[in-house]
């Protein structure tokens, strides 16, 4: 993109109403407004335009975003940093060890002590239902009364880097691939996603990608096409903000026990395994009672209970059904490739090939993505202070 | 604070004679004059102050801060990172592991491989009497020879973040928290501080932050009463310290074995766990001989002999029986609360919450306190330099 | 060095060849033409003059450096932060944990997945014969295809933090250490060094220093005398490509059997404990097979091999018969240093002490010499920019 491209996207910008994400957090997509939302898209993609350009979006010259994984992380622990070193904030991970922060004074205090020159918070929370969003709003309570107490001067922004619920960085970044993909959010209407669970000999993959997915694309009036074996259901309260959306936004919003049904004559697919949101209930209170055998008799179940579903696999065959079989194939990555990850996954290798470098670019977009729901929480009027970077024009490579 | 206010302290700071502070390390406050001392304060306040009026502070547009952490810690670690960023550095971490630094030899070849590009170092030892300062002054001592020698462009500059003796970043932070509570280090004549022993559920606590507070608190013609189960002595050199401190300063230092006669009419109640001097030195002689019985042995012996001064926590009554009932609590954070963090601690839950906010205030501090000991440090002349910040007025955030 | 000594380097950079170190890795010094390896030593010396002069040599405003060390590292993990914080460009650290990376496939999307905003990776993998160097090679392959592919804006730099061939940031910074010592690269030729093995009670060091310093030393015109016992061989590549280079230069390449014999009358010796190329392979053999008691068995008979030759050590006998009983000693360090760090070791404590500080200032290139290899990978005019620089004249620290 060039300088009059992004120019324009800044005066696009301008006519959306995102002022509210000023100070604020981004913990579910569904809690923002459809100005919102294209206000994240417009502004990683002024960032990256920006960025091809060598012209630096630095607005920081100090500052510290803190993040705290409670779950692995490869993609989303450098898709953070790369967002906070691109505005100038460093990062200083939170390494809780074993030592759990285990009631809520102790969160008030940690959120506190770690915050004193913290612009924006980062946490992955997702293992637990019913616990990383609760924890992260916990977080998010904590750091504003602090401010509000005179204990911060400024008060971090919280950002969900996944949780129990939603996974809006990700979800995020997939939209985006999928808007440039059809060539504008305007031709979305009426397009068939089919999200599907998919096998993997894997155990406990966190239900907050299929969540993500429906509870976003559901906005833009496609057709969300929801699928898995039964017993593999996700969360009812997160389904019902599926149906209410698709209905508002004259989309449809269907589920189904059937892969090949959802693929038929969709235009995207992202078939990606998850654990049963019952089992994953099941785990949380067994991990309370601190049962290990319980948990690993779960393991056991669960992973035999998978094996019954080694047919849900993207095969060429099931993308031939898709719409000119040609969907476009998604999947947050990494996945589990029959014959080269493992024996038997979630996708065979010749659909994966051929969609690879389109995956690798969806990962792509997370660091912006990351990086303009920062920059939107910390700039009020952020068209006017984008256009002023544009105007500075700091090289970012000298 | 506004520029007025800001510009008032830098004009306080060039009437202080702070200049051998550069190019020197910060160790012991009791090595500090009392000019040095005010200087960080102000420096902490100048520099908070600029970053509340959005200017930044930066100072270097490159650098290291190496931290070593030889004991676990958030506060300290986040209070550290804070510093640096704030002033341009990036913190590197130099991670040990396993792997024990055994001798003179290799603590001086560490010290300068780590330091090629360091502005700063800082450290916590505190684990092991005797060990811990005397490591920081071989480093110290290690990298003055580097420099001297032409392999250290620059000499970095020591933070002691704990040692054995003292915790100068957290006594100076409890200082400024004083100080600022009570309108002005001019108001602290006469004033009581009870600097007591509490009961703790857990084993071996520092005894840096008692020696810091009795190694500083005596400065100001504080009256400082230190109060501890017999057994539970601290170092008598920091004794020493703290009764010619206070002859010095007018102040008075009385120790007891009393906990409500060091509460009766003070201003400021500090109370706390920590582990008995004797002890730790007796733990330092097992760790020196592998003696890991002997270790778990002295352990139990030190949890049993904690359990005969439970009735030594932080009650309501006591609290009454303070100048007008409402002496100022004070805690270096974490503190073990009765009822929350623990079943029996060092202070009632109701008494905490009441200083919750005031706490957090105290912990603010430590960021800019160490910010302030690393800029003295480093510019010779800082009541200009920082004038000439002033002038600059780079915004912290565009 | 002054300002003036800096610009007359800038003005020999540019009579060098080195426009296709731009965009280009570093991986084996011998891919480089002299020209090459000069600019590199040049840029390192601008660099470390400018620094010296208070002379900010940052040209990045944001961008990351990833690291990723397969293998223990102190020293070199803080040259690589410190060289790539000297440029602006933040190190994220890519833990793969237990994780090991299996197949091409993953290989190829970690790389792109951990370089959107990567503009340098530096990578230690020195383990395993035959599999450092490949990686580093299937890692530049993959983020070669992912920028032409258009999945990265920029193409980050490999540079090689050691390997299971060379180690060039090492080799390099030996060799800059070499030349100031002698007064300059044109004093080289004929100067004899001696690259032997020495007694060290530890298992299994890397071959990677001394095959980097007779693939790099054989390239001056000097007199490079290889010694290890019989068993101790290097690989054999190195070695012939050590030969034809002796060839080409007009020095030499010699082997023995005889520490005595290497140090003859040399002018450099660089005694130096290694394990066995055969054994290594073997040892890369039994961890593909996942034979622990393989891989113990080997370790204790490579230590019972090792006793065999303990008078393999650096004496001041020894030392008495190099050219006027002076020659230059030299070591990567940490050296086993007798009665020091060890009961018998690599070198007498004599000898290490009198040359301790020379070897610091050895170690002290390496943050400047990497430095210098990311700056001509990515900046094509190398020697324009660094006078821009100069021009430009920004304080490191103000």
């Amino acid at each position: 993109m060039d300088r009059i491209g992004i120019e324009e996207l800044i005066r696009e910008l301008a006519t959306l109403d995102y002022q509210k994400m000023y100070n604020n957090d981004f913990l579910l997509t569904w809690e923002k407004s459809i100005d919102e939302i294209s206000a994240t898209f417009t502004v990683a993609e002024i960032l990256r335009g920006m960025r091809e350009q060598n012209i630096s979006s630095r607005i920081f010259d100090s500052g510290l975003g803190v993040s705290l994984f409670r779950d692995n992380s490869t993609r989303t622990r450098f898709s953070f940093t790369s967002a906070c070193n691109l505005l100038g904030l460093e990062v200083q991970d939170l390494d809780e060890g074993k030592s759990q922060i285990a009631h809520g004074e102790t969160v008030r205090e940690t959120a506190n002590m770690v915050s004193f020159m913290a612009d924006v918070i980062g946490i992955r929370d997702d293992m637990y239902i019913g616990k990383g969003n609760a924890y992260m709003r916990n977080v998010a309570r904590s750091v504003q009364s602090g401010h509000d107490e005179g204990v911060l001067e400024q008060r971090p922004t919280l950002v969900n880097l996944q949780c129990d619920i939603d996974h809006p960085t990700q979800s995020m970044s997939d939209m985006l691939h999928i808007i440039k993909h059809f060539g504008g959010i305007e031709n979305l209407a009426g397009k068939r996603i089919a999200m599907t669970w998919a096998y993997s000999p894997s155990y406990g993959k966190p239900l907050s990608v299929p969540q993500g997915v429906i509870g976003l694309m559901t906005r833009f009036g496609m057709d969300v096409a929801l699928a898995h074996p039964e017993g593999y259901e996700v969360m009812p309260e997160v389904e019902e903000v599926a149906a209410r959306q698709a209905a508002e936004s004259g989309g449809r919003f269907t589920k189904s026990n059937s892969m090949a049904e959802a693929f038929q004559d969709a235009d995207i697919v992202y078939p990606k395994s998850w654990a049963p949101f019952a089992a994953m209930e099941k785990r949380t209170d067994l991990y309370g009672e601190n049962d290990m055998d319980g948990i690993k008799a779960l393991e056991r179940e669960l992973l035999s209970q998978n094996k019954k579903h080694m047919n849900w696999t993207c095969t060429e065959e099931l993308m031939a059904t898709t719409h000119n079989g040609s969907a476009l194939y998604m999947h947050c990555l990494p996945a589990d490739i029959s014959g080269v990850s493992c024996e038997h996954g979630e996708v065979e290798a010749s659909v994966f090939d051929r969609y690879r470098v389109a995956q690798y670019k969806e990962a792509s977009y997370k660091p912006y993505i990351i990086a303009a729901m920062i920059f939107l929480s910390k700039q009020k009027n952020s068209a006017d202070i984008l256009q002023s970077l544009m105007d500075r024009a700091t090289p970012r490579m000298f």
